[in-house]
């Protein structure tokens, strides 16, 4: 890169520091900016700018959003006695596409994780703690099906149950449509234990 | 992506748009940008603008380049009677990299294919016709080994042959270091027609 142009140069290294671009894809992606029109190079730059200044927390549920309370916070027809606990918005995301879940959410941004040094100050817990007053009825644990979101979500029930609210914790199973022969051990064990009666 | 931010979405679909960006990636990188230090994202911003502003093509071999002319056409220390012919700024950086070649570059930036509709007047080809007069012994042909490739370089070699100047072809071979098991029957037969004594 350095043969022709230190700027490119700059541009490799800047966009080879984002997560998952290596250096080559890094190279890929500057050689079509320079061949992209001005504008629209301008207009990438900017929303990179402006969503960075303008994306915040939201107030209640600690998701992303524009504005001071994200929609299903700041949404009358939800049901805020219900709070979905979830590591990351992606995860909002995915349980909002269902379109079937009519509580609110809570975002932890991250999981609990002694082997990489995350403690429960480290995730959005306090700030879930603070929502508990009042008339929550229900926290369902949706963390990761990983050793961390499992960790979370122990460590989560047993302060919230003394306060004697419901904490419930997702199912683990089969994925619908899947073959049991691609499903791993422990899942199809899992998915026994939490046999239900037809 | 909807479901917490229109800005999210926004530069979800700016980075959408970069070839190689599919979807979850630029869902994942638009969370990795929201989660960089402010100062970050405005240097990646700003860094891309000042790239697409300032890099411009070298006004003798149109490679991409910071100043009027590149550091292998401004340099006199490279042998300007010699000019290999590339397809893309990336190929000559790959030949910069052995360090042994010691003419100069012509960057065609892109092949002739009557496939896609490009023709000799879609690439850089008047400006390599125009580099001809003077002192110019050899034009080495240095496209890709591809149908576009070798159709550009036979297109190159037939109107520059009647110039008196002499025309070569990269060599096919085999790769160094590579099992001939593991070579395409082309390949195979391109070496040994190419075969040297010893």
């Amino acid at each position: 890169m350095d043969y022709f142009s230190g700027r490119m140069s700059e541009l490799v290294e800047q966009l080879a520091m984002l997560p998952g671009i290596g250096r080559k894809t890094a190279q890929r992606l500057a050689f079509h900016i320079v061949s992209m029109p001005e504008e629209k190079v301008e207009k990438l730059s900017s929303v990179l700018i402006e969503t960075r200044k303008h994306v915040r927390y939201c107030a209640d549920c600690c998701t992303l959003t524009d504005s001071e309370r994200c929609p299903v916070c700041s949404s009358d027809r939800r049901d805020h006695s219900t709070i979905m606990v979830v590591e990351t918005p992606r995860d909002l995301a995915a349980y909002e596409k269902t379109g079937k879940y009519e509580g609110v959410y809570h975002v932890l941004h991250g999981a609990i994780s002694p082997m990489l040094g995350v403690g429960p100050d480290d995730i959005r817990l306090k700030e879930l703690m603070k929502r508990l007053g009042g008339d929550v009825k229900e926290v369902i644990i949706a963390t990761n099906s990983t050793l961390e979101g499992e960790t979370t979500a122990m460590y989560i029930s047993r302060l919230i149950r003394p306060l004697g609210i419901r904490v419930t914790r997702i199912a683990n199973g089969v994925p619908v449509g899947g073959d049991l022969e691609n499903v791993d051990e422990v899942t199809l064990l899992r998915a026994l234990e939490g046999r239900t009666d037809l």
